[in-house]
């Protein structure tokens, strides 16, 4: 088989887009949509992959290297192209840097949402001879260069405003992608001329010298046109973000995950999902998240990089940040509503986290119960401790983060203040708005409190009179 | 008028839900897709209904006992088709529980949304004495069975892949559904044969059978198609759900009710409603909700099993749920956002709930207020009470649940804890920080708190040097 | 240029609304549905606006002149018509207060989404000479009043019901806007009749009189449907909505900003943003609401009436509510999840309000951190100050409010309440679970706190028998 060399484009400016920011660095579905490209690339199996770059060069090399390296795949190889005089000199920049012997798949860093299978199609109608386009039928194809053919032979690309009205009727379009045999790549863009009105090179000009050179042009149409479109804007970038969305729900359905509502459903990163699963309205999901079989997840959750087991039930409105440290859930934990797990929370099986509870870097074994309004921070907590609602672990003395030890069957009463570093024995009980700062006996009750005395009669203040 | 018998098909697998749930069981609209379909039959005063099962029977008959239980309705019968082998082998199954002197109508437990009047049309066009065939119009027939007609009269249904070109034309295709003389039926269903490549018996070759006997076959068209579309995947489960929520959102809006987006609004189950009310973006209900004139739900709201009295306002991010015990809510009441009603919370006129505020199995008479941070727990609140930002009722001990009482007009502080089982007597005030065990008189200022110290020239904890 | 004079029809019931609120006050993208017209009638510089009413005439017309004085726009001339006997009738009304030398353009009360550039073509096409319709062409016209041409020129409107079948096909239809020279137009007023089935004074009457009397009538369309639909049920109330902010979406993204979801994205009032800022899906944002540069919005936050400055990030579920005093938020503050600001809330650069925080009425300055479930109200917080979990600013004493003031550098331990009026000093700490009631020195370690004294071998409390 030819090899195939990967070349993409990379260098717009993406003025439309109004932003600090490099066009093909703009995420889609949370990764920048030049990553999407680079990810088809590599499912290609591509010997070489070239990024051509101009505007923003650096920002878009620099995560390029970054993200290659977080992969474990080696770096593309960069060319910059500056001043930016066509698609054409784009892919001259290439030239050096571009073997021979194989073929030159070019694509677009700003069209993320191309299948490896339409390229692999497209590869293997140039087979190493032919110039392949990849075309697409346009239901209004207005300002596209229509794709002119004599049976299977394209014999043009002509631009919309010198296509004739005959031709203005074709509805099959040039997509920007392209595959072709390198060596005579090379000599057509040796060819390009910057004889036309804006005075830039057009890759699209290699036609008709392929066409001169009686080297066949064939077409290699898209399944559909979401797979070619590019984003030049915010709206369009809205639009495929759309699309994408849609076309991960599909996929999870597929595998038989239930979403209540596929058009209120984000995922921005990878979800795997046991069986049985059911996703209510408005999840969205970020990292590396993974469900277990039969869990359910309420409405309006935002969960990202978190494992979760078998049988558990988020309720709505839960938040769990795992970031790099993860979020860990124990089979038949019950979370939420309005629960916020953050990094290096690690609830073990039966755990229940209930409303306005947060929970950061603890562990929490089998069976403990934080229900109510409350704080875990650096905390281990045993099987079956009973946290009471209101009740604080102050893990920060203002300069150093310190850690809490609550043992098993430990009750904690209402609103109090475990003082880190300090150990609630196992089976103690501290009783209701204690503040804890010295270990305790295991069975132990431990309070700190005032006496409760009454003023009788007492007068309560009066509104103040209004000045 | 001739009898109606509804006989309904649930033995199918649903291999593509990939689900360990029996396929009619799945949900739609919170409820099993056969419960919508029992509940048509139940609108059409069907004499009999038999329920064909298979697959998951024991789980669908047990789930269709306890639903009828409850409903004050009378079990369907049940009749098992094991194995499966193909549609008339189960229509033969019920053959035995069928009568003979009225018109079998056959439809499908996996097909939720149709219509009762559309199948009360059917059952008229059957008549008793023809075979009736419901049928619909696609735009894209392929792979469904067409109708062949000659003038009004059915003359056979042919099978896509057995369709000549002209055939395949036909854009009228069978749906599944029909309504049958019984006698006639039970007669046709004995000529069966599996005589064909899948070695089924199907269902639709009695047209066959009734058009040799000169027996009317008719076809009745159903409004459109969403309502004969069955779930056979995830993808199509939710595809119904939106239309069923569509249906409902619409007949809500009929009503005088106002959406802000009728494509984000979840109803599953029942939702009555008073004049002029507004219900904003992304809310789901549950069970049984009722809405008084002009309230006004804001977004992101969780509602479930409550009853919500005129002029209450709900704002955005309240999460309500009464389960068995319910949740009342009286006339002017202002709660949320963030806040949560669980079972038993009774809430009186003028009441406000505010900000990360819990409240169960409690009742509040008019004008108590608890507005930020706080859980009230089987717990007594007079009229006119402030409950303290950050006040907790401990209602349990770590065995028993405790019942607070806090008279009218009391003014709970701050982070205050009540120790149930007690009493704060009327027009009491706890100041803030106290833990109060013990019952309080009327009237009098009771505290629990530690003088306030202070050490000059104090160190802070420094930053630990790192290892 | 020929003045133009408004007329604004808003007399009608809108029974189908089945509100007790006037058609015309239901609420378009937060705005009575007249209020958007009034505001498209100021943009044409309208020499005068003259609003008919009848239904909830008092209601409209006190909206009205409260609007305009709030605006600082004259107050429109309003008319009742009572009873109303149809839109000849309503137009009628008007001629007492109608000048006679300008153009009438006759707007609809409930229809909102008109556009200026639209009625200015109308107007243009009027010329002060013409009859001009505004029409616009639909896909199923049935039921409209069909434009018949003979060329250019207008010859009638016909009814639906009295169109031939191919008037039928005409998909021209008439919009209920026109613009019309006044001094014919009030001879032709002075003409109509109710010589017909409904026994009502029809406006469309005046198109046969001007072709009468030799004067030309023209058509003038309309570029798409949404900007003539009118309101007439809570259907199309949503429908519009949708429309509504639909074209909002639009205009923002066209601006550069980066919505996940434009069909999850609601503005009910005035959104300004700098570069390069991101919303998350299912936001709402209400009243004034500007955001800086860099801003990054999460999912399902709810914003009013804030000023947002550049490189803040709110997290999910931010809930913000500026209202009359508003909330500004500082350069590079963090805030969220599950925060709520409320009015007054005035937050310095690198702020962080974490989640479960309340904030009002406080002024925080640069780098305050109130982390974790805390209530902080009428407060001014120094630099840098640490304000622990779960601590609460008791500002209100049962019947006035009081101020807290919290000095540079101080730390606050968890679950402290400050007991208002009262101060804590420059660089003061205070220690978990204290109650502060008075101030406290520069410097000092300030704790208010029982000794910790533990039982061992304490009985926990057995679960009772049940009765």
């Amino acid at each position: 088989m030819t090899a195939v060399d990967v070349v993409v484009m990379a260098a717009g400016k993406g003025t439309r887009m109004k932003s600090r920011t490099a066009k093909v660095l703009h995420r889609l579905g949370g990764r920048p949509l030049i990553a999407h490209v680079m990810d088809t690339a590599h499912a290609l199996a591509a010997r070489r992959t070239i990024v051509i770059t101009g505007h923003g060069a650096e920002d878009v090399e620099g995560w390029l290297r970054s993200a290659a390296a977080a992969q474990g795949r080696p770096s593309p190889d960069f060319v910059r192209q500056e001043p930016q005089l066509g698609t054409g000199h784009a892919v001259q920049q290439a030239v050096p840097v571009l073997p021979d012997d194989g073929i030159a798949l070019i694509l677009n860093g700003d069209v993320p949402l191309i299948r490896p299978e339409t390229l692999q199609a497209l590869v293997d109608k140039c087979g190493g001879e032919r110039l392949a386009l990849l075309t697409v039928e346009m239901a209004d194809p207005t300002g596209y260069g229509r794709i002119l053919r004599r049976g299977d032979a394209v014999q043009a690309i002509v631009e919309h405003k010198d296509a004739s009205a005959a031709q203005r009727g074709i509805r099959e379009v040039y997509t920007g992608f392209m595959a072709v045999p390198e060596r005579k790549l090379k000599t057509w863009l040796a060819r390009l001329s910057n004889d036309n009105a804006q005075r830039e090179y057009y890759l699209t000009d290699i036609v008709q010298f392929a066409v001169a050179d009686g080297c066949e042009v064939v077409a290699s149409p898209a399944a559909e046109q979401v797979e070619v479109d590019g984003v030049n804007s915010p709206l369009q970038l809205a639009a495929l973000e759309r699309a994408f969305q849609s076309r991960q729900a599909n996929a999870l359905m597929e595998q038989g995950v239930r979403l209540a509502d596929p058009a209120r459903f984000d995922l921005r990163g990878r979800l795997s999902c046991g069986q049985d699963v059911e996703i209510d309205v408005n999840c969205v999901f970020q990292g590396e998240v993974s469900l277990g079989d039969n869990v359910r997840i309420g409405p309006n959750c935002v969960i990202s990089n978190a494992k979760i087991a078998a049988n558990v039930v988020l309720q709505a409105y839960t938040h769990i940040e795992g970031e790099e440290a993860g979020v860990e859930i124990g089979e038949g934990a019950l979370i939420g509503p309005f629960a916020r797990l953050r990094p290096g929370a690690q609830l073990g099986p039966e755990v229940h986290i209930g409303n306005f509870v947060e929970v950061k870097n603890s562990t929490l074994a089998r069976g403990a119960k934080a229900n109510h309004l409350a704080y875990l921070g650096d905390t281990t907590v045993g099987e079956r401790v009973n946290y009471g609602a209101g009740s604080i672990t102050a893990n920060y003395d203002g300069a150093n983060k310190n850690r809490t030890v609550i043992e098993a069957d430990v009750h904690v009463g209402s609103n109090c203040v475990l003082v880190a570093p300090v150990t609630v024995a196992k089976g103690g009980t501290i009783g209701a708005g204690s503040v804890v700062n010295k270990n305790t006996e295991p069975g132990a009750l431990t309070v700190a409190r005032a006496k409760q005395v009454s003023i009788t009669n007492w007068q309560r203040p009066k509104k103040a009179a209004k000045k």
